[in-house]
This record gives structure tokens, sequence and C-alpha cells, in this order.
């Protein structure tokens, strides 16, 4: 019995060209529209907005605020600050008003200059407030995006049809990149393959076994296996039949992180073009003199070929590298 | 058979006058009494609070903690403080006392007014660990609350009785709203209804079951299904029983953010009112030139009429769009 | 059949005076011995103490460190500091580097008192270093106690022996306190009794079964219901029965907090005596006139005696309220 | 039958010289090259590091960032700073430079240095806020270091060969050698064996059933049994058997930390020479004279010698205390 068709959430009723559904980067190949700015939250956009462009709304925000703050103590007019920069005209009156904004705003509050009237005192007073405030925010997202949970786990850049007890299967390994440890990894693995039998495309889903979907550690590197036989979706296919079917083996892992303390998920994905038919892994890791497993990350795509028509003449007769169909 | 009633925790032997039991910000309509002030947890209300209230507090407890700390050193008499505003009446010199507080407090310390004497030195020394302290209750409920999970999933504005299979299904749609990545969203679907048969109102809780409880990832819409079949306890019921039993379908949401890094909730009720009789979702994306999808979040309601009847004759024979009871 | 008894983590060998396991608070009956400090974790001893211990450390913390730094700035000699208050006499010259060092440890820095040679300005600089990372601590226990997730879920005062179907059963009632939502709130009950049959004491902990383990949301009162059935170890047990047992109840509840976004916990047991044999609870809510439903925490505990004879004269002949053993 | 083989992510084809899997303090023994620095999490790094690297690095960066801010205010030529230490060679400007730099990263801002033209003004006012931004990281990472969740289980020094019911076990002691509760406390015990049978060593991993995996709460200690029954692989084993099996019994423990609010997770193992044949553990807490439980924690790996010839005769005629192998 095969594999029964289902949605995992990527919709089975498109039609279009035909893209990739997840990109190297994990991502989804989604756009979206129609959102109003009532379904954006600050927090996960600047959480998630790349470096640049979060220093820069931080720096605008502090330039931008202390302009505000300089023009307050600006129009309450000569003799509203005291010491500083002394200097007639009204741009070194500006510019002393927007340095003593930046030492209140930061509390730093050198003190050469200083609020002289009751009304100036009263702005800086509520200034070094807004500016404990609004700090909290900028560090709070700042370490947010620093201490951000995510795991690195590197993929074998093809995955193989290799020889797997009596028959074979399809096999790609993947590594903890990092050096922490990742605990209860898990693997979930799906086949998507677009049917044109009806004229328009229409998407399908299916879920292959493996072998063993969730380890207990993720110490070494982890070669996750979906032994091809009857009940697989990919049973009898060749190469060309994978092409046809525009094929992406789509791969979601979850894993616990012991440093982040959190679940951390990782997603990618393998095309029809990036699987090696007849192929085997070699070990990533050597035994050092010391008698020490040392794990070789630069090794994880590293495989030799190996023959697999012997082993499935009978059971997948239409194998390209034995039968190219 | 029929699903069994149960109480999900929200009571069976309601019977008073009937009110819709999910308000549409998924807060539930029940008010409490009886609660000591061991109850509150001063934590829970500020971060629960709306906006305004919140910067109020902040407001109303920083000036409260300067006027307090101001009297101190105003009664510590003249001469406490040095430098700052001259000046002889007593009100001058308690401003003086409240903006040198709020400079200490703040720790933005300019020094233009300092204090003088042993005593005010000791103030100052404990009003700054006291303004360490508080400010990072104060900015640490700040961050909380801009920090704090919540997902934005929407719904579309009505649940609508499909076709499905051979017979039909209670179908609704619900989208993420934001653009970060919901992973394992599932859902429960409950119908509330009152049952009136012994004299007074008796409220019911039934599961229904739904073809898909959980997808593996929230990249585009969601069209959640119940399908209306021998078991569901919506079969062969009309438009006209659903509102003499005052119907409505509790939608129970969670799925794990992955930018928040944390399991998010959320929860929406359809009443009777809303839902349509013999329609059909229409797609909420589009393939744009280059082949991506679209997702259009303000479609997620749209829908077309279809004809239930034909579908149902035999299953649902009361079904109101085929033979209005 | 039943319930066979195990351990829970509570000991089955325990056989001196008889205490009560859990006590109202939620802690075990345990103390422990042989502790060495490699054992303690500064954190959790300072977000679990009390709030005066938790102040009189970070205020004692703040005087003592601002003691050795005074002590520092004062063996430097005299010139080291420049301005603050004037005077000979070596106690005044320490006040003024204790008052300079608390200024430069919690970074306010007015500057009244400010270093005057190079090694003051190092001291100063690594002391405003030492304060920022001191404080970081300080403040993030601060709110960290602040922000513990806690449950404040109340139960009645007494376990029920009430009518249930054809026989009858153990129920209690929680409710929770606060006005935010707790999610999927689920119980454990177990029965620990002592058994002296083989003449020394032997506990013996036994699971009851619920009617229902879990519900799907806390919004209202939950009544928690053991069937008295054939396999409960409850079973024709009387009064005085469960008073030689030295019967106690121990509940083990868990939710989903939305506001703290983290599961909670809470404890709590009802020892032979805290049971009312035949009695039912009353609704713990009230419809006000604008039909909305009032939820009374302080109705929690509100019984009436029912009598249960009749129930149960076949099922559980031996009850004490029908036929007092 | 016996467990099948399997590998838990810990590489079964591993044929070097043999090491302990598992060292003491729960770290694995793999190391790893071929990491880039793409694969580098500063966060984890600085998490993860030792207490005096951790603070070398904070005061390393804050010594350069100093220097780095004081070479520019240096350059910037005399008079752009005001007060301060007076002195004409340049290695005293550049100290005052470094001072103010120190008073402006701080926020401490004593002012008796202060900026003096509007580039000295200008560049302050970035520095303060990079002290605010780069501190709150450094604060940050120090109080994520101090709040790390982590659990400290005490297991008992070996593991002993008991009797246990008509036949034999394999016990261990686990205790939480803090004071604060651990909730669902569950363990995972994995036999680690080396097969030469096929003349290159090769690893295997068999899962060892648990009498009780999972208990409720860890208030006192816990023993973790494994019945050594026909289905065990360690049935019929003698010490000697173990010795040339090199066998490594690898505990895997989780538990819910209730101040932590979080899970915590733990790792050890015992080896084939810490094992205790014919021996039973002696109970680890004391009833004091008020009926109090008190934990003895030091009494974990208390045991005392127990026959076990007389219970294994037929089940395991080949133990070692029985019949030497």
């Amino acid at each position: 019995m095969q594999t029964p068709s289902f949605d995992p959430g990527l919709t089975q009723r498109y039609d279009g060209p035909l893209r990739r559904v997840i990109n190297p980067d994990g991502s989804f190949n989604v756009s979206r529209q129609g959102s109003t700015w009532r379904d954006s939250n600050p927090y996960l956009h600047m959480v998630s907005t790349s470096w640049p462009r979060f220093f820069a709304w931080v720096l605008l925000s502090y330039v931008a605020t202390n302009c505000i703050f300089a023009l307050v103590y600006f129009l309450l007019g000569p003799g509203t600050l005291r010491g500083g920069m002394d200097g007639d005209p009204a741009s070194a009156r500006f510019l002393q008003c927007f340095f003593f904004s930046s030492q209140t705003l930061t509390t730093v509050g050198f003190g050469a200059i200083s609020p002289a009237t009751p009304a100036a005192n009263t702005i800086a007073a509520l200034e070094a407030l807004f500016g404990l405030l609004g700090f909290a925010v900028a560090t709070g997202l700042l370490f947010g995006r620093v201490s951000r949970p995510s795991a690195r786990i590197g993929f074998s850049k093809q995955a193989l049809i290799s020889p797997y007890q009596d028959g074979i299967s399809l096999q790609f390994r993947v590594v903890n990149r990092r050096a922490n440890t990742l605990i209860e990894p898990s693997a979930t693995l799906m086949l998507m393959t677009v049917d044109r039998s009806n004229g328009d495309s229409r998407r399908e889903f299916k879920l292959l076994t493996l072998e063993r979907p969730s380890i207990m550690v993720f110490a070494l590197s982890w070669t996750i296996v979906h032994p091809i036989d009857a009940n697989s979706p990919l049973y009898g296919k060749t190469a060309a039949d994978l092409e046809a079917l525009q094929a992406e083996f789509i791969v979601l892992m979850k894993a616990w992180d012991e440093t982040f303390a959190q679940t951390v998920h990782q997603r990618f994905s393998y095309r029809y073009s990036e699987l090696v038919w007849g192929a085997r892994f070699t070990p990533a890791f050597v035994i050092d003199s010391a008698g020490n497993l040392e794990l070789d990350v630069g090794k994880i795509s590293d495989h030799v070929t190996e023959k697999i028509s012997d082993h499935v003449t009978e059971n997948a007769p239409a194998l390209p590298s034995a039968q190219p169909g």
C-alpha cells in the first residue's frame, strides 16, 4: 500500500510555473499581500530584520529623539541651559541643545551643560525617563537578536540512493555544525511531486517513512534513511520519473538545544537534481592517536559510488543506474 | 454513534440568558468576584493592562518616587544640596530637590545640583540604588510587554457548509496574518449547544472531528474541515435547528512560533448566524509572473455559492438549502 | 481489579511517625542534609529566598562593595579625589571616598567629587564596569523574581464524597483565583495510605482514576471527580477505614499560562479528616442581569449535604454515613 | 527475545581504541574539526565558556573599546576635552582621553572631563549609545550565564547487581542534590557494548527496560531499576563477560525544574568496572525526632552486600558471584 497524499500546509492546488518550495536558507517560497499595519508586530520585525537595518533603526531613532528634545530645549529660549559651548548663533545653540539631549537620554549626564530653568529641568527629567524606557526596548531587542535560539544543522549536499539491507534506500546525512549538544533530534521527510495527469498541475505531498525518525543525542553525524520498499512512493521510480514529477524532498528537523534551553527547528530540501544514484556515505569522523572521536563536519557530504543494480534487480527493476528508463 | 457531551471548562449548568461564550478578541465571557488582593499578581496585571494605563503607572510612580525623595532632601534643610537654581522661597527649594531627585533616580547625575552633606549623600546613594532596581522592574515590564508572544491568526468571517467527498462538511479557513513562520499548528473544534428539553437550559459541548487536526507548517492558508457524517452532531441538522440550539462553534488553535520561540494560542468562535449554507472557499493566493506563490490575506473569507443539495440528498435530507426545515 | 501500588518519588519505606506528605503551600515535608556548597546554585537561592532576605542581600552587597572601593580610594591618599565635602579628619575623607564610590558604582556620577589622579581614574573606570555587571545580576534577579511564573489555583477546603451516577464519587473543586487564562489544565490524583499489616508501617501510593483528567480551558471552576467504583481503592471504605489508613489525597495540577507563556504547576493534598461524607458542591457562579457569567471564587468550597446512602446501598455497603463502620 | 541494537546518535562503526563515551561531567567524548567561522555562534560561545575567560573577554573588550575611542578624541587635538588632569605630554593627554572615554562608555559621566567641541560632543554621543548597546549584550550574557538552567542530579558512585523479586536487577540511585523541586523526572538507560566477533570492533547500543521510567516528583532519592530477565541483554552475563564487551551503561535524565521553569537534562554513565555484584542500597534518609523525613544526599551511594546466588541459580547461572566465569 502506498502512503496517501495530503496537504502539509503548502497547498495542493498550486498550478503555476514550478519553483522550489523551500529555499536553501529554510524559508518558504511564499510572499504575502493584504496584510494591514495591525498585522505587523514591531518586535517580530525588529528581531527578524537584518543587522544593518536594525542598527540603522537604532541610530535613526536616537538622532530623531535627540532632535525632538533639542528642539524643545531650543524653543524654551536662551538661558534654558547653562554651560557647554558658548556661541551666539542659533545653530550653535541648537547644537548645545542636541548634545545636552544626548547626554540626558543616555543618562551619561556630564553636567558641563545642565538645565538652568524649571522648564528645562522638567523636560530633562522626562527625557531621562524616556531614555531609560526607550533604551530598555532597544537593548532588549539587541540582546533578543543575539540570544535568539537557532540551530546550525549541516546537510549533505546530495541525497543518495544507497544499498540498504536487501534493497535500496534514500539517504542523506546531517551534522550539528556547532559544538553545543542537541538532544533528541527528530526528522520528518516529505516527498512533494507534481501530478499533471488531469491536464492541470497538482502538487502531491507524501510522508516518507524513516528507518529511525529520532535519535537520542546529536553528538556525531546522523544518516537519515528512508527504505525504498514496496510501501514507498519512490518504489520502482527512475531518475527520469522523479524529474518528470519535479520531485522535491522536504526535511523538517527539530531538536532540544541544551545551551539555549529551547526547541530549535530547521528546514531543508533536496530536489530531484540533487540525488546521487548508487552511492554510499563514507565516515565523517576519524579516531585520533589518543583514541578520541574527531568529527570532521567538512566531510558530511563525502560519498563513494556503490553499485546498487545487483541489490535491486528484483525489487526495483526500473532504477536508472541499473536500467536507465 | 454520536460524540458524547462533556464540559471543556465552561460549565454545562448555565441557565441564564444566552450570550456568546468566546468574544471576538478571544477572551471568555466570564467576570469574577471574590478574589482578594493575595490573588492579584502585579506582574500579570502590568503585562496585561492597556498601554495608556501602563505608561500612566510608570509616570505616576516616577513622579511619586521623586516627590518622596524630594521631600526627604527638603526636610534635611537648606544647605543640603549645592548649586542648581538659587532661590529663597521654599517652593523653589523643593523644586531643586525634586530635580536633583530625578537626576539621581535616573542616574543621569548632571552634577549641577549635588549633595553637600553626609546625610544628602547617603540618601542619594540609596536613591540611586532604588532607581536602578525600580527601573529594572519598569523596563523589564515594558520589554516583557513588547516581546510577549502572540499569534495573529486570521479567521474567515463565516464558516461554510461545503460539499465534501460524497457528503457535506463544515469548513472555515485560517491564515497567519504575520510573515513569521508558525510550525505544527493544530486546531480543536467544539460545538456548544443549549438543550432546553427539560424545561431549564443546559449547555452541551461536543468535540467535532477534524479531517486533519494539525498540519506541519503554517505558510499559507489552512482550510479546517469537519466532515458532517453520521457520527457528527451536525448530521441532519438544518439552519433552523442550529438557531434553536443557539449553536456556537468554538475554535482553539495552537502553534509553535519560530521567532518568539514559544507556543502561541488563539481562540475564535462562530455562532449559528455566521454559517453560510452551500458555499466553497476560493483560493486565497495567486501565482505571480515569476512563479512565486503570493498569499493574499485579505481574501481569506472569499467564497462562492455551491449547491450542496445533490450531494446530500441521501445523507442529510433535512439540510435547509435543499429542503428548508 | 484494584490499582497497583507504586512509588511516585515519595518513598514507600517510610516507617516513622506519620506526617502530612504535602504541606498546604505545596512544598514537600522533606528536609535534606549532606549537600555541599557545590550543590547550591546562587541563582536558585536568590530567586527562591524571601523578599526581605533578597533586599537585605542586595543592600548588604551594595554597602560592602562601596566600602571596599572606598577603602581603595582612601588608601591612595589625600588628593586622590577632587571636590566633595572638604574636611581634614580621616573619617570625613573616608566618607567622601564612600560617596564617590556609590556615585561611580551606580553610574550616577554627579561629578561634584571626581577622580583626580590616574590611579583614581583607573579604579573608577573598573568600578563603573563592575557596577554595570553587578547591577545586571541584581536587577536581573529582581525581575526574575517579579516575573516568575506561578499559578494561584484555589482548592475547595474539603473534598466531598458525593453521589455520582448510580454510585458515589470523591470530588473536589478548583478555581483559577487569578483573572488570566490557563489553558489545558490537567490533574493527577494519588491516594497515599499507610499499611501496618506487617508490623512496620509502609506507605502505599495508588493513582485514582479521574472522570476527566484534563479540560480545555480553565475559565470557570472545575470539579474534579474520582468515581468510587469497583476498581477504586476507596471502594467499600468507611471514614474510619481511611483514618486507620492515614489516607492523604495528593493532587498535582499543571496548566499552560497564557500570560507567562509558561507551564505552571501546583500541588495540594487532602487528608482523611478533610473529607465530607454525603455532600454536593453548589454552583460558584451567578448570572448577572446582563446575562454575564460571574464567577465567585469565594464560593469555591460551598456545598450542601446530600444523602448518599440510597445510592450506594448495594455498591458500597460499608459507607459510614449509611452504616458507620 | 533480546532488545535489538540501534544507533542512538553515537555511531556503531567506531573501531579505534576504546574510550568512555560519556565523561563524568556529562559531555561526550567527541571533538570536531572542519567547522568554519560561520558555524560559531558568539552567544553560544560566551554562554558556554569558563568564567575566567568570560570576564577576560569582557575586560578586554572594555579596555579595547576605550582605547579606540580615546584615540579618536586624542586625534581631534588639544582643546577637544575640557578639565580633567592637566598636563602637557601626549601620554597625559591620552590618559585623559581614555578616562573620559570610560566615563562616557559606562554613562557614569562625572563631568570633571567634558567634551568641549562639536566633534568631541558628537563622538561622545555615539560612544554613550555604543556603551548602552554594548553593555546590554555583556550584562545580558552575564545574566544568561547566571540564570542558565542546570540540574545537579547526584548519581550513586556504583551501579549494583541486586536481588529483585525472584531474580536480579541492575540498580543505581539518583538524588536531586539541590533543594528545588524537580517534577516528572524520567530516565533512559542504554547499554553500549563492543562486538569484536567479526575481527573489527563494532559498537552496539541497546535500550534497557526500566521498572519505572518516570516518577511524579523528585523529592527524595530515586532508585532506578533494570530487571535482568530473559529479555535483558545482561541476562546470563558475568562480570568477565561485561569487561570483555567493554560495557558502558549510559543514563539520560530529564525533568521539569520548577524554579527555572525549564526542562533540564543530565547525562551520566557507568562502566563495567563501576558495577558491584551482589549488593543492595541502604536508605538515604532518616526520620528525625519530630517525624520529618530528612534526606542525606551524602548517603546516596551507600549499600550493603547481599548474596544474589540463591536467587539466580536457575535464571542466570553464569553470574560471577555465584560461579565466577
